[in-house]
């Protein structure tokens, strides 16, 4: 592995599964692997699963870890040829480049703004940091996607399923604030690997991005939806369409514990209780949303073992 | 021991003295002892002395530590049942569920609002943690208790004193600023425990928690109270009694030269010179404040030891 | 080396570059030396490469670092006999010696106010550490000097010089923020030091202070100072005279392709690209403002290696 910005960067997804489930069992045997690697994780948002998950997995290959809160730094410029005369004290070029000399990996988490479309699908942040540091560089939730989180339902439901090809419903959910397509796009993607019978579920016009989607099913209609589901991932995303609005807050498409039925109920967290699911199911035998945050850990670990052993090739 | 949040956790305090000098001595003789572990330390408020003597103990110890200021993630639910569509983005129940798989120890600070004492008194965020982390926890200070700081004290006049049975005075000082109760109470309770001849000295109506002070005699005459102390330990307090108040800065309660005599001078720091303390006492060889602040590391450390040995029998 | 404030704590200029090119061939070569050893490096400003340099450099040998954002706890205090009954809450004397309790060496960030010049030239803040300290102390950039930095740039320009004397240039850039003057202070006194032909050009009125720039050559004529330059180092800075005050922003001190010739490019950073210097000089092959940031590590690991070597003595 050169990078891990997108879980395409995944060359063998099932033995990747394995590996991460090896590595839970075992946490630390490959506790020599990383010595005198530094991993430097960048934040330009809050964080705390990610950050913690991932700090703990790269220690448990024996990495050193430096943390930036970049806005504790200053702005940074992305753009090319600027005049930087205004907020911006140092650009992207500079900064990236110079903390590839401190750094063996870099871990970047940038969001999207939600008001420009087109400045958030350029993944400008991200990809300034591939294109321009000159180690491997680590998605710890962009603009557009999150594939340490998908990785990590990936194998949570590996873990977890009893049927060769179960049910996996993803069922959008209402929440007060604007939030990122991150999540859903990234699981959407790994559904599509997976041997899954997988269908979306949401209101008219919260369709994710069609490229993502490709042939997923989608059903507008939730009950149908959830019909015999054996996992439903349970998310709420602003409208794609009307780029970055919330066009519903109908409380109909909460998750209830009558909805789910026997299905596992998923979730990357944090949650908003009793808006996003009621109480009953994350407080049931169903949640299984503690496994998925515990893999994280085994998501970044593997990642990390994964991009380590290339650099020491 | 199975959680340090109260003084009340430790099963054997001489031995428990004895061990944190015999580290202090020693400090690296069990540094294989926390391989593999991890503390996170978990901020709600600000902290210097706490954050590094608690992070240095746990790598005395080879732990890793893991530092969150939870502040810079998002705001936490701790009521049952909330619908949560306004300010907090997380409940209790999934972060401490989440963060003891992240965890073998977890660290919290949380400060009283000094608004509203019901709350205060319940210790929700603590004992939410307490209840919901599936790790033990240790109080970095709570809105009721300092338990790590009264260990500390306690280490600090066992190094210190020449008699059996020392007079120990506590001494309320005036402050700018509303402080709360919790460094006083610990210190209190862990007086009650020590065998020493202890006095409070207040103005009237600064009482605090009659639960905590029980028998322990109260004198409002300072000159009084002061008379032929060994330690005598200077800290400012809002009111319980009129919750949070201040009702006085008088400063004919700060600790001077005169007044402190041969006694030894204790603050758990910060302090405000002249104000709390006149600088001709934090000048002389009578302050042991400097001893205090050092043996923060070891109180914290003897905690961490053992937690860190219950967890591995 | 018993503290590093400033270049001239070095003993042994020619033999320190000499150590840390040999430090950065083998970077781990002492990871042992530093064992049970901390480093606790405190911000009272933003950072980016000399919190992960310094960081990094400690690692390599071995070192614990524990970081604290001073801003992040409460205001010190540094004046002497104050009654603190305003805004700080902890006396500077009280800090420092706590501090030193927890570390075995202390490195401070403090930038001066820019507005008064009689207190950013007494450098209270890094003085008060070094006074109070019981430990050594570094220096990553302090009111009115940058020792690590000029020691990185030694290291730079004594490894990609050509010439038995290289003739060096300091040259002013505009800018459109009040800038310190440590930075070039702590370069011209380091130009003293080497066996180069140096020349400092800028505007009138932007002397530094006449105590470091001494002897050095000053030519306000920039297009005679670059002639024939080795080295041009280019930088912003605040007026020395008129106090922290911006008197010109004139773009014709840009460095430019033209006038840069043959010449090396440095610079610390950030750089404000395309006000301080246009992009066609950062983006060629003459720009070596990434070797100086990557000698970062090897100028802090330089100095930790003799100050822990003096520690173990």
């Amino acid at each position: 592995m050169k990078k891990y910005t997108t879980i395409s960067d995944i060359s063998n997804l099932s033995e990747t599964i394995m590996q991460a489930i090896s590595l839970k069992n075992n946490p630390f045997l490959y506790s020599e692997l990383g010595k005198h690697k530094t991993l430097v994780m960048l934040f330009f948002n809050a964080s705390l699963r990610t950050r913690l998950s991932t700090e703990k997995a790269a220690r448990n290959l024996g990495m050193e870890v430096m943390i930036l809160n970049v806005n504790d730094a200053w702005q940074l410029e992305f753009e090319d040829g600027t005049v930087m005369n205004t907020n911006t004290s140092e650009h992207i070029k500079e900064a990236a480049q110079v903390i590839s000399q401190y750094a063996d990996v870099i871990a970047v988490r940038a969001f999207p703004t939600l008001k420009d479309k087109k400045k958030d699908e350029s993944e400008y942040v991200l990809n300034s940091f591939v294109k321009y540091a000159s180690v491997p560089v680590i998605n710890m939730e962009s603009a557009m996607s999150h594939p340490l989180q998908a990785l990590a339902d990936a194998i949570t439901i590996s873990e977890l399923s009893t049927k060769r090809k179960p049910k996996v419903v993803l069922s959008w959910a209402p929440h007060p604030k604007a939030l990122p397509q991150a999540v859903p796009n990234s699981f959407v993607e790994m559904m599509q690997l997976l041997e899954v019978d997988f269908c979306i579920t949401h209101p008219k016009d919260y369709e994710l991005n069609p490229e993502i989607t490709k042939h997923s099913q989608i059903n507008y209609n939730q009950e149908e939806a959830l019909k015999d589901a054996d996992f439903v991932y349970v998310k709420n995303w602003s409208s794609y369409k009307e780029y970055g609005q919330i066009l519903s807050q109908d409380n109909n498409w909460r998750m209830t514990k009558a909805k789910l039925g026997n299905a596992k109920f998923m979730h990357c967290l944090p949650v908003r209780r009793n808006v996003v699911v009621e109480d009953a199911v994350l407080d049931s035998d169903k949640s299984i949303v503690m496994q998925q945050a515990n893999n994280r850990t085994y998501a970044a670990q593997v990642v990390l073992m994964q991009l380590v052993e290339d650099l020491n090739k």
